[in-house]
C-alpha cells in the first residue's frame, strides 16, 4: 500500500514539471532517490515483519504440541486401584469428572484451530505486510487463549481440590489413593497453561507487527 | 507521522524545481493539493479513531463496573443455616473455598487494573493516531481477561460440583443446603464472565484501531 502511495507521488511531480526538460530531468532523479530510499526502509521494516513472522510460525507449533500434549494426556488418564471389594473395583478417569472433560475437549478444540491458523501465518510469512491474516490470528488467537485458559483452570481448581480436599465443605482429597490419575492430569494442566502462555506471547507479537505498519 | 512524510516529500519536490518559477509554481499548488486531499483523508480516519478510542473507553467503563460487581458480589458472599448443633453452626463463607479467595482477588486486580488503563484510554481519544497507548492497552488487557477467564472458570467448575456434587470422587452437592450462597456465587461468576467478554471486545478494537494506521 505505502510504496503505491509513493509511486504516485513521484509521478504528481513529474507531471507538474513537465515544462522545464532539464528541472524535468532533476525531479526525476529527486523523485528516483526518494523511491529508492523508501524502498530500503520498507525492506527492511519488511525484513523485521518477515522475522516477526517466522517466529510466529514456530511459537504456534510449539503451542499446537503443548496442546495437542495436553489433550492426549487428559485423555488417557485412568486408574485401577490394586485392591477391590466383592461388587466394586475402584477406577478413575478423566471421564469421571465433568471439568476434565471440558479440559480435554477445549484443548482439542484450541489445538484444531491453532493447526487450522497455521496456512494464515504462512501468509504472513509471504506477505509481510497483509495486515488482514494478522487481524484474523489476533482475534482468533484471543479466543482461543481464552478457551485454553478457562479449561486449564477449571481443570485447576478441580486438581486442586483432589489433591487437597475442603473440610469446609466436607470434600475428601482423592489423590491420597489416585497418585498416578492426580499426577498425570497435573502434567495436562501443565501442558495446557504453556499453551496459553505461548498464546499470550502471539498475540503480543501480532499488535506489534500491526503497530508497525 | 504519515503527514510529516507527505510534507517532507512536498518540500523535496518544491527544492527539485525551484529553476523555473513557472513550474515550481504549479509544483507548489501540486503539492499543497496532495497536503490538502492527504489531509482531509487523514481527518476522516481520525474521526473514525476517536470513534473507536470512545467505545473503547464507555467499554472499558462497563467492564470495570461488571469487574467490580463480581468482586464485591462474592467478597460478601456468606450465609449461616438457621439450625445448629450444641457445638457447631452451619457456615458458609467465600472465604471457605480457595478458588472462590483466589475469583475475590484476581477480579479485584483485574478491575484496579482497569481503572488505571482508563488515562490511557483518554489518550487514545486526545491523539487517535498515538501507537504506543494501544499496544500497551492492547497487551495488558490481554493479560487481564486471562486473569479473570481463569478466576470465572475457575470458580464455574466449583461452582458446578457444589450444585451437582461427584458420585466417582465422593464429593456431595453443598448447595441443597446453601442455596443463597450458592446463587451469589453464580451472580458473581456471571458478572466476571460478562467482564471477560468485554475485554475480548477491547482487544479486538484495539487490534482493529491499530491496524488501520
Amino acid at each position: 500500500m505505502d510504496s503505491e502511495k509513493s509511486g504516485e507521488e513521484a509521478t504528481i511531480t513529474i507531471q507538474d514539471t513537465k515544462t522545464d526538460p532539464k528541472s524535468k530531468g532533476k525531479a526525476i532523479a529527486g523523485a528516483t532517490g526518494l523511491v529508492t530510499s523508501k524502498a530500503t526502509y520498507m525492506q527492511q521494516k519488511g525484513g523485521w515483519k518477515k522475522g516477526a513472522a517466522i517466529f510466529d510460525f514456530v511459537l504456534r507449533l510449539c503451542a499446537i504440541t503443548a496442546g495437542l500434549a495436553a489433550t492426549s494426556i487428559m485423555g488417557t488418564t485412568e486408574q485401577s486401584l490394586p485392591f477391590f471389594t466383592q461388587f466394586f473395583q475402584f477406577h478413575a478417569e478423566y471421564d469421571d469428572i465433568e471439568t476434565f472433560r471440558f479440559f480435554t475437549f477445549a484443548n482439542g478444540i484450541a489445538s484444531g484451530y491453532l493447526v487450522l491458523s497455521l496456512p494464515f501465518s504462512i501468509v504472513c510469512i509471504v506477505r509481510p505486510y497483509a495486515t488482514g491474516p494478522r487481524l484474523f490470528l489476533i482475534i482468533f488467537d484471543s479466543v482461543a487463549m481464552a478457551l485454553i485458559v478457562a479449561a486449564a483452570s477449571a481443570a485447576t481448581a478441580i486438581a486442586y481440590l483432589a489433591h487437597n480436599g475442603n473440610s469446609d465443605a466436607n470434600w475428601n482429597a482423592i489423590c491420597n489413593q489416585f497418585t498416578d490419575f492426580c499426577q498425570s492430569s497435573s502434567s495436562a494442566i501443565v501442558a495446557s497453561f504453556i499453551a496459553a502462555v505461548m498464546l499470550l506471547f502471539l498475540i503480543i507479537l501480532s499488535a506489534v507487527a500491526l503497530r508497525r505498519n
